[in-house]
């Protein structure tokens, strides 16, 4: 059982969830199945697990998101490692992460993990007694589709030249292991949740993490090869703003799950709320971004619109349910803002991060972050400061660690070779768009 | 509080909703929260919010659908308009048009709109002292997704030579001040709901709406250069039937929300059943559709096939909830006929609609009110002619008077070398597809 | 009323569903809304018509996959093809279908079909009365959605080569006359039911039902023309593995309703316990098809990855609910392994199946349902094995006698012409992807 875990999250999903943790469980699913509270229990756990899938529909956004933003010959490439990334997360998920990430009981810092599963005639998971907005299983799924994500967000930034076998050890232990570490901080009740620090739905504890997580990734690595010269920027474009776009309509279909699901029940009132809070800033977002991208680069550019999209959504996750539908705006204006400078200022110095995932998650993760400290009377704006800036510094150094090892071991980058022919065809055998034929 | 929307939408959310407008508000949302009534609120709310996601992911599925259609050059400029119109959609049915859809007194009319915002604290916003169905933001996420729509059935008519900012703004124009006005004469209890038409979901509301506004658009935008020659019809062909499936299938996915939130609850019977009446004739316009094209045009045309779909579904939103089983399958198979013949109509009059919006949505759209006069007996067909046309021509006039406006101050049309090259690169700086590398 | 049913579904519904067939219907809609049990009742239906929804995207997800894989030439044909399923497959269920699968009373082998509707007066429909857990028309459009799932299965095994006619009549008798026939034996309670086969969500009834009618389709259809030479085996690549990405993500998400929805109510152990189950087998499948192709096919090969989750899910869904989830694990992870070893298989015995229907749908269909007789004590090997055969079989010999009479009276396989043209700018009279202008 998770005492500490339902204890913890309470704090955040609403007053009429308090005393979860102190209902006794019922000797018998039947029987609670007869009680009054069943349905209410229904509705919320359901909720949670369509949020689940809505969560799981992210990495396919995710995946078309970046293929989308690169050149085409590196387009299986970035797929494949999708797909690892989503299968591996979740196997690693069930048998150490989220054990390690909601333990019962620890130090606050690190938790041992463990093998998660459950017996179905266990009453104390499958009814109130384990939380009253899920079973032990609702839980794991919704959390275990975000956990994914976090190295899902390196993806996009180290694309078009890292070497596959190394990527896919990093995505394994950033996923499997730093993630639940630092996401116990906050989501396992442990230093910082004490601390007072606030993040509904992760803009430090996943898109700040994985934000900086590719910083690092992306400074060990170095820039794509002819990205930047003597004489300046060499723009490398997409190769499918559609593929992009469907990317970005998906992550925001998804986040509807990421942020409504985070009120970890289907209470009315937070879910709906929440559903407006995030859709405004999204709106906000794609409008600061084009004033802003159309002002300084003098073109309505569409990548820059959909970076702004995500902005708003990275801006708004840590306080959607706490901020006001005024503020979700202002919030998702200003990340929209954000974005487009903090593009072209990785750009200026050097940082190659071909789908701008470091400024989207990484900078305005910190932004809605330290957001609610400004929107919100009941938190402290050094707490968030604190908070955000722990969790990024600890992604970096652990992708630091990690990358550096990777680099020294079995190496990093491919060949200049590779790079200039492409992922595809050499290393997966088979280019993304065949051969037309007739 | 929306009195006077909560009793003129209950006329069609089933009568198990009636009464809702008298429930006093509860002092405290935590003793609601402990009532009997809570269980059965919380779902519906849900089901109201799951709605407004799954509209949300119509506007993917327009991006894709509009943008596979036409040519491959000007795909960047139709996903940015789809970005814009959501965007600012949202935004402006917050700062004005939920208020003036909706409003709680006014003349049948016209009502002035205003900010939306609420507070978490007044339960007269959060329970069913508000609705039965949901709370104020479950109400204003869907109703706001819905809004949109409107501009996005232009875009599509309209792509491939209409001037970015003259879109821009005929787009914020529509869907933040005229589609609120009309869609208070029915929604909003206005004077089209008080003599008794019915549009359960917005055959008339939301598609007539949108197509004749693209009707007025492309009458005075004119063709795109080329198409219509001394020697005949030069077919345009759309550059991804691909995307136009997945814009289809998402549209299809979407209106289980459009229709099925429709019903404003989670009512099992309802829901159940437009479920069914949504899908049978979206399936028999697919049906009616591959049938006369292959009759008439002597091909099994996917893109007539895709249409069908559409004007299947856009012919049963209207009555969805009022027509039996087999009245729906008649009315897709009768919708995805017209849609054909509409279609060829529409080019030999050299009206020049790329994707074949004003058919699908125009066209259909009266044929979907109208159906309720025929296949209903509670409603008379007089009346529903009446409110079609009153919409139609509403959207119709407005549309053209602010794009004459438009072509007399900034000019509505882009340069015939720009429309050549097309838009993508010189305007947006940037190609859909990149250019393939390696 | 469907008594039969009811009773026969409450073997696998979860124990609080019991009684269900024995609840009188109430007299007054209105009076049940106001019951102790219409909550619980309206959200088992909503998650049932949800479910349905996201059994519907799976054929974008089938028609995505299916296109990508194959070549650019035969897009459009691929993509009408699933237009075709999904429309006349809802239809024909509707008029025949249903009332054939779910019978009230029958001979355990055939029954007799008719139309389906229904009136919303009737209480025995709408209320807990006819089943705890959706209304009629919730019960109607999931199984109509699932019904057209096994001709998308032949769909891309007999791609690129079919003549479009004969495709049309050979999916329509297969969906609208086979699968209701060999899914009553189940699910309708006949004759593998009452001998305790267990099928949770459709391996067998769904999957190896569509993998084995593709297996005789493609055994009389032959290969396509150059794909097997003297000099051995060609690869013919798909033109987009985007678009197959996509596909396969869709899928998956469809999956939770396909498996979460075969709950047949919104039960918080079992649906939650099925998410997890159904997603680790998909995790399991991946990791599976991975290790095995890199390690036989020295490659990480993404089409392969992505028949792995395929596999796994195919694998999982007989026993999502009755198989632990470490066994989920090892289902998924042997699927995973069985799908690559499959395609080789029957590429060396040159049975041309281009997106590898057969080995997904078939072989891993029958695994999975054998794999409940391994991993759930409760249920025998030998009636597992001869559940999957007897569909298998009864699907193969159906397709089989089909297949047959259509190529001996209108023919099956275009012309050595059309296949080295492709068929989409000769039959459909448009290519896929237009020309690119400008």
């Amino acid at each position: 059982m998770k005492m500490a875990m339902a204890g913890g999250l309470a704090l955040f999903a609403g007053d009429f969830l308090l005393m979860a943790q102190d209902a006794p469980a019922p000797a018998d699913y039947d029987a609670f199945a007869g009680s009054d509270g069943f349905p209410i229990f229904t509705i919320n756990n359901l909720w949670i697990c369509i949020s689940a899938a809505l969560v799981f529909i992210m990495h396919l956004g995710f995946a078309t998101l970046e293929s989308g933003l690169t050149q085409q010959k590196n387009t299986v490439n970035i797929l494949f490692k999708n797909v690892w990334i989503i299968s591996t997360g979740v196997l690693l998920y069930a048998f150490w992460g989220f054990n390690a990430m909601y333990p019962g009981d620890f130090n606050g810092f690190f938790a041992t993990g463990s093998w998660f599963g459950g017996s179905l005639d266990d009453t104390s998971l499958t009814t109130s007694a384990y939380n009253e907005g899920y079973t032990w299983w609702g839980d794991f799924i919704f959390q275990a589709m975000f956990a994914a994500t976090g190295a899902t967000i390196v993806s996009g930034a180290v694309a078009e030249r890292i070497k596959l076998p190394a990527f896919m050890i990093f995505a394994v232990l950033l996923v499997g292991f730093a993630y639940p570490i630092s996401g116990s901080w906050k989501w396992g009740g442990g230093w910082l949740d004490q601390r007072g620090f606030y993040d509904f739905a992760g803009s430090s504890v996943v898109h700040a993490f994985g934000g900086f997580a590719a910083l690092a990734a992306v400074i060990v690595l170095g820039p794509r090869n002819g990205k930047y010269t003597s004489s300046g920027v060499k723009p490398i474009l997409g190769h499918s703003l559609p593929l992009a776009t469907i990317g970005v309509f998906l992550l925001w279909l998804g986040w509807f799950g990421f942020n409504g699901g985070s009120v970890l029940s289907a209470d009315p009132k937070l879910v709906s709320f929440v559903f407006v809070t995030t859709s405004l800033a999204a709106c906000a977002g794609a409008v600061g971004a084009i004033a802003i991208s159309w002002i300084f680069l003098k073109k309505p550019d569409l990548s820059m619109a959909l970076n702004g999209i995500l902005a708003g959504l990275v801006g708004i996750t840590a306080g959607a349910d706490v901020v006001s539908e005024f503020s979700s705006i202002i919030i998702g204006l200003i990340a929209g803002a954000i974005v487009v400078f903090a593009i072209v200022f990785f750009d200026r110095i050097r940082i190659d991060d071909p789908v701008g995932a470091i400024s989207v998650h990484g900078i305005c993760g910190i932004w809605g972050t330290l957001a609610v400290g400004i929107f919100s009377a009941d938190h402290s704006f050094g707490t968030q400061l604190l908070g955000t800036l722990a969790i990024g510094a600890f992604a970096f150094v652990f992708a630091l660690v990690v990358i550096i090892v990777l680099k020294v071991t079995i190496g990093i980058r491919v060949s200049e070779e590779l790079e200039e022919v492409g992922l595809d065809a050499e290393e997966h055998g088979a280019p993304a768009y065949g051969v037309p034929q007739g």
